[in-house]
């Protein structure tokens, strides 16, 4: 038979930039018939570290045992989530940071992604007044998995970021305050915090400038702190959970061991819950409690939270020294820049005035089986002549050390050809 | 701050109907001062039973016990599903049922409620042509919580049952073929079956034939299996899964025990499922792999099947007996029609002629503490004048015996009244 979907299902059928690259390593790997491992520095799949996995195997063992296990798993739970995870969630930001929240402002989703999903259809696209509300990213580059996610199709504005080189082939990226425009037209703004792809961390100054701007039009902040505070906590600079009445917080637990039971906790203004409730209600009636229940006890006894700091953020910061030092041995003398590491499981890399493009960095990679994401992909909205965007590559921190050091050889060799060195 | 939501924000704001009468009942029981228990007829929550939650736990615990374990919920799956899952599911259905699927015909969602979601929006709504693709819903009363999911706003038409009244005030709704119409502009034709909530099985030969109107535009009829075979299997009568490569299937553990893990299994044509599994990688990502992973054990080794025809199906089957046992001794001699029952946890009683409205039977037998649901939510898309709508109610076989009778005899004495005899 042949496919007729709406307008909405054609929209939705289409597989994201990013996306592809993933299945053309996906599919390169499966067809290769050489026997020599690849060196993949693309995945975003956190490595299982043994005292995270051993954390949530006691708990889930502990589940087991009690009576509850039956009500968690052959029970519907309500949209909101699953109480003792609520309370587990509101007592923590409550007690230990000071906040003053009850469980009407939380929400828990199927995953972050789902949220993101909700979000930016509830806030974004044609509104009642015959506008179309975009979605604004103060700073790109930005996480690619937002762009796909508006129905309606893709209304994004990004702002251009301030570049600030320093010493030793370092470099930053800042919001450009100047050019940052937020508007009556502005339905949501969202940012990863720490960056993924960057590992950039927003400063607290500029995370209150831009809630400052979006208060003005009613405009809710979404801060996706899958890799922040207070778990994973994959933060290496300081940092605080700003707040205000118009910011949206997305916590997850993906990084912290947990991926595959998809939990991602939203804590914001009840009548931002209210909506984001209703709307999850139609599109999955609620997330599924086996992880919530574990994660309730990982939480309260504060092992989740002891474990990011002591273990999950060390091993990380590790890799990035490896990678960091690798880089340092090999790179040839090219302009490359390396971005400050502040977060997130990502080293990020520029080559200014590069002669050629990040896809072709990635395709010359290739041909070692040296896998890397071409780093074009994560500037949504932007201006796709603006040589930047096509001068970067993204670096997955979760490689063994043998393979960060190898990929930064191998990588040093395809820049050093590409500049002619 | 004030919320300025989209077009799409505003409409999955809104409570539909019948998660009023739900917030209702709620908000009922917790505000009530008295320390008699109620009697609530309401619930689709499913009845833990000893055997199926004893499986469960059984397999949670092999699964802790292995090495996978940390692979399972530590790491991201694929936006298809878990793959022994998926294996699971294709094995079954080839062996037991002697189907010829694979793996490219299959899609795991977060629940069926994500797989309605997907439907309906990727298939209904405003089309590329200018058109307004409807959702078609052959033999409504129907499930209530289709009706939300359409983030284009409610495009439903349905077709009025045919009422087939039989002896000793039985009743059967029957697909009125004549009235039937499926166009170009039909976008999606869904149904459960058994049905959600009356009971009704379609006959083998009204999904026979709506199949072969569906096909002749392209238009995929996706039947929702989740009370029918394999598991739960709660079904008194003939029913067999009818094939069409228009056909989509989508199965449900949430009944056999498992709707806290929310787990949706979609067969169909590869086409169909490529359309979803793009949708879903946006909205959600992917199912979590916890509920999946015991699953696949218990289907594997048969249990899962074995359970839902020794254990479940006779459950429901003897709530029922109970259920109409008691109607039989307890109600007065008005025109009640109790449906036939064929399946699902549900009892539907019609009213004929009744003189007042579901809707009052609601609010007399609240004031004795009993709760049914209203009939008239799940009549989406149907003409509200159309008496037959407002003299319904549906009534929860996860009750107890107790209850039911009591149930049965408060009902009785309700109506009684209202008749006037």
């Amino acid at each position: 038979m042949s496919l007729r979907t709406s307008l909405i299902g054609q929209t939705m059928s289409h597989m994201s930039g990013v996306r592809a690259i993933m299945k053309d390593i996906e599919d390169t790997l499966a067809s290769s018939a050489s026997n020599e491992p690849p060196i993949n520095l693309s995945p975003g799949n956190p490595v299982i570290l043994p005292e995270v996995e051993d954390m949530w195997r006691r708990a889930a063992t502990k589940l087991i045992g009690e009576e509850r296990f039956g009500q968690v798993i052959c029970r519907y739970g309500s949209t909101r989530g699953y109480e003792p995870f609520i309370d587990a969630v509101v007592n923590w930001f409550n007690d230990k940071h000071g906040w003053n929240i009850n469980a009407r402002n939380v929400l828990i989703t199927p995953g972050s992604q789902q949220l993101y999903f909700l979000l930016t259809n509830a806030f974004c696209g044609p509104a009642a007044d015959g506008s179309i509300r975009h979605l604004l990213m103060p700073l790109v580059p930005e996480y690619a998995g937002y762009e796909g996610t508006m129905v309606a199709g893709k209304h994004i504005r990004s702002t251009k970021p301030l570049i600030e080189k320093s010493n030793n082939h370092r470099f930053k990226y800042k919001v450009d305050v100047d050019q940052l425009e937020v508007t009556r037209d502005t339905g949501a703004i969202l940012f990863s915090r720490p960056c993924n792809p960057t590992g950039n961390v927003l400063t607290d100054a500029e995370v209150t400038e831009v809630l400052r701007r979006a208060a003005e039009f009613d405009v809710p902040v979404i801060a996706d702190t899958a890799y922040g505070p207070p778990f994973p906590d994959v933060v290496f600079t300081d940092m605080s959970l700003v707040r205000s009445p118009n910011m949206v917080y997305c916590f997850s637990l993906s990084k912290a061991g947990l991926p595959g039971e998809r939990i991602g906790i939203t804590i914001a203004d009840e009548g931002i819950i209210n909506v984001l409730e209703s709307f999850q209600s139609y599109a999955s009636l609620h997330s599924s409690r086996f992880g919530q229940a574990i994660a309730a006890e990982a939480i309260n006894s504060g092992e989740l939270a002891h474990l990011s700091r002591t273990v999950i953020r060390p091993y990380y910061r590790a890799k990035m020294g490896v990678f960091e030092k690798a880089l340092e041995r090999y790179m040839p003398d090219v302009p490359w820049h390396l971005h400050i590491a502040e977060g997130a499981l990502f080293a990020w890399l520029w080559f200014e005035d590069l002669p050629g493009t990040d896809r072709a960095i990635y395709d010359e990679l290739k041909k070692d089986r040296v896998f890397v994401v071409p780093g074009s992909y994560f500037f949504p909205g932007i201006d796709p002549d603006w040589p930047h965007r096509n001068q970067c590559v993204r670096v997955s921190l979760t490689a063994s050390e043998a393979d960060l050091e190898a990929g930064a050889a191998a990588l040093a060799k395809v820049v050093g050809r590409m500049y002619g060195v």
